[in-house]
């Protein structure tokens, strides 16, 4: 390793509890080996746009308050890098970008989408000879990465779910009686096409939800019916837990897309208002809804120990394959064993898992469609289990977020004007 | 104090993540001076139908597990007791149930309704010379309680909100960019009539909501739209907290309410749905919802240190009233000073603040009707602040709640037919 140049970090998609943890781990991690370590504003469209930050300003002390910050401290992009066929002076513009910063490796935090632009930025790279480490770094709360047993984000997220749903069952109990069913709880949980986080809610304890509503399941209406009505009898009020991207089992729509063809205008609410409605339509109950939406994605109040390790350890090992010379990969987790739980971190082709989504797998769920297996949640149950080091706090008690103020790279080159 | 006969403790109406410190504090300390402990299962219709349960098994650790515990551990009612010229037979059965058992004090945890139960049933003991303690204790998420500064569960539902808030607003930042105005983000709490936990969302710092609409607060679609407008442009994206309960200023009528009218049948969804579809048809921005709904009042994990410390003030305070004779009275918060924060229990005739439901003060509110000015924030900044001593937690790191499983107190008199 005689000149290894900068490195460039960038996150990309929805931000999560946990992305900035592998932030700081990949600042730290690189600090001692690279001539600079910028960050990129925006993710690659601070590349493309010469929009850098320097980090060497934060401190040791920042870079921990960093870890325990959510959201994604050099903001986040969703943007599609075109084929380089069909976009040569883009590619010449990014690469352009990399040589004036002499910049040897480009850390990409994202999902499936930001794997394609490693894989990409790759191929790119090697067909001009130029000396790129294009490393991806797994995230995403949704869980559907494939090439990684699972993505930080996803364990903090349903973390949150199960212990809000822990917290919301005791307010039920409180206010129902066991015989007299008169409510019914809906949890709107993220996934439009997955399902994995209201899987999650599975592990709930000791009161799990009695139905969870994938995108992907294939379930019966008569069968949601039984399920309910066994849990008005039983407990006197009923929970579920709905992916936002929920089906309708009689036409394989979504249930939120169906809305807005029912009205013939915007959508007015979410996938589990109009459940509820039908359950009311049934049963003659109270219906309560509860939609967390970003609440469950930036809840670092309670993110998942393990989710936490795995983030900063995906920082650590996207530096080491970059200094090692890897490229086109993506850093993700590999699982040696669920009880004790063991895993380490391991790489992956970024361009063969681009764009795939994994679906909860169908013997996750019980034959009904309805519920997970015991055997789907000793799988699951590890990723939320718990905490990370306590995160600064304030005198009221309160978390102090970090949010860095950083120097702009001086620009080398003329502002691009070629779009995005 | 010769002869102190038994304590009933009861529940009601919507619980709290605090309620059951306040009924810790009561069985804690009741225990030395009563020669039973009970507790009415569902609240007053536990008293009606004699369904009491003894709470002598429950040890020091387990009252110690119960106080961090939410939800309501004797579960709760919503149950409006008649007068008693309209139901001298109910009357009659609850002083035949007081008298069988030897319950000398009633002490009732609950908001403006059970106060009015509170000053019922101390008037009907007057009458009938039974030597009855009827004590209210304070509680309700919607602080709207005449009589006390506060309302335990108040502060805890409000420190979850501004807690959730801060950090889904990084998530914000981070994926919008200033001057690039793309996403409005709406936040709907609990509050009917009155706006308590909407104004709370102020405390969010360093990024307060840009607009916060109270049900009780007069306002105009201009000025709405002016800080939308305006935040759209200095930060990329909006935060409103908006009260469910918020009324639209063309109408008077709850929003809400008016789309039930809009589409002729039931409600699809809350108040904040309504609210972006007019954001997004004016301003052609994306919209995201979160509606917390019982996850904010059961939300225990982030209870105030302030409001816990209430809480259990107020279960001492209201055995102490019992022992010194004292009936018909509610026992709540009286506020000292704001800075630093000093208060001290207070009582109140429950009679004289039954029913009555406290709004925020129109001074509390910018000259727009939309925020909350400085000097409302320092009067409810102390409630949300502080930690309350950790709570077990279970080797996943999940907290231990506790479900107490206690015998029913065998009875002594017929079932109750009477009705409720």
């Amino acid at each position: 390793m005689a000149e290894t140049g900068a490195l460039l970090y960038g996150q990309a998609g929805g931000v999560t509890a946990v992305i900035n943890a592998s932030a700081a781990a990949v600042l730290h991690a690189a600090r001692p080996h690279y001539s600079a370590v910028y960050a990129a504003r925006e993710g690659i469209l601070g590349l493309i746009g010469e929009d850098l930050l320097d980090t060497a300003p934060l401190t040791g002390d920042d870079l921990t308050a960093l870890a325990h910050t959510p959201g994604g401290a050099f903001r986040a992009c969703r943007h599609e890098l075109p084929p380089e066929a069909d976009a040569p002076a883009l590619y010449d513009r990014i690469f352009a970008v990399l040589a004036a910063h002499r910049i040897r490796a480009f850390l990409y935090n994202g999902g499936n989408g930001s794997m394609d632009a490693v894989g990409k930025l790759h191929a790119a790279a090697q067909r001009r000879g130029y000396p790129l480490a294009a490393v991806g770094i797994a995230k995403t709360i949704d869980n559907d990465l494939e090439g990684t047993d699972c993505s930080p984000g996803y364990g903090s997220a349903a973390r949150y779910l199960v212990a809000s749903l822990n917290e919301a069952a005791l307010d039920l109990a409180a206010m129902s009686r066991p015989g007299r069913g008169e409510r019914v709880f809906l949890l709107e949980t993220m996934g439009r096409h997955t399902g994995w986080l209201a899987a999650a809610t599975a592990l709930a304890a000791p009161r799990a939800p009695d139905a969870i509503l994938l995108p992907e399941a294939n379930w019966r209406e008569a069968d949601l019916w039984q399920r309910i009505d066994a849990a008005l009898g039983q407990h006197g009020h009923v929970i579920l837990a709905v992916a936002e991207g929920v089906r309708d089992p009689a036409t394989g729509l979504s249930i939120a897309e169906r809305l807005i063809d029912t009205h013939g205008h915007t959508q007015l609410g979410g996938a589990v208002y109009h459940l509820a409605e039908r359950i009311r339509a049934r049963f003659g109950v109270k219906t309560h809804c509860a939609i967390p939406d970003y609440l469950q994605r930036a809840a670092a109040h309670l993110r998942s120990g393990t989710d936490f390790a795995h983030a900063q350890a995906l920082g650590h090992a996207a530096v080491a394959a970059a200094l090692d010379g890897q490229s086109g990969i993506m850093v993700g987790i590999e699982r040696l064993g669920n009880a004790p739980y063991r895993w380490r971190t391991a790489t992956c082709d970024a361009a063969r898992i681009a764009n795939l989504e994994r679906a909860v797998p169908r013997h996750f769920l019980t034959p009904d469609g309805l519920h997970l297996t015991p055997a789907a949640l000793d799988v699951l149950r590890p990723l939320i289990t718990g905490e990370p080091p306590a995160a600064p706090r304030g005198e009221d008690g309160f978390p102090r977020h970090f949010r860095p103020s950083l120097p702009t790279v001086p620009k080398r080159l003329p502002a691009w004007r070629g779009g995005e």
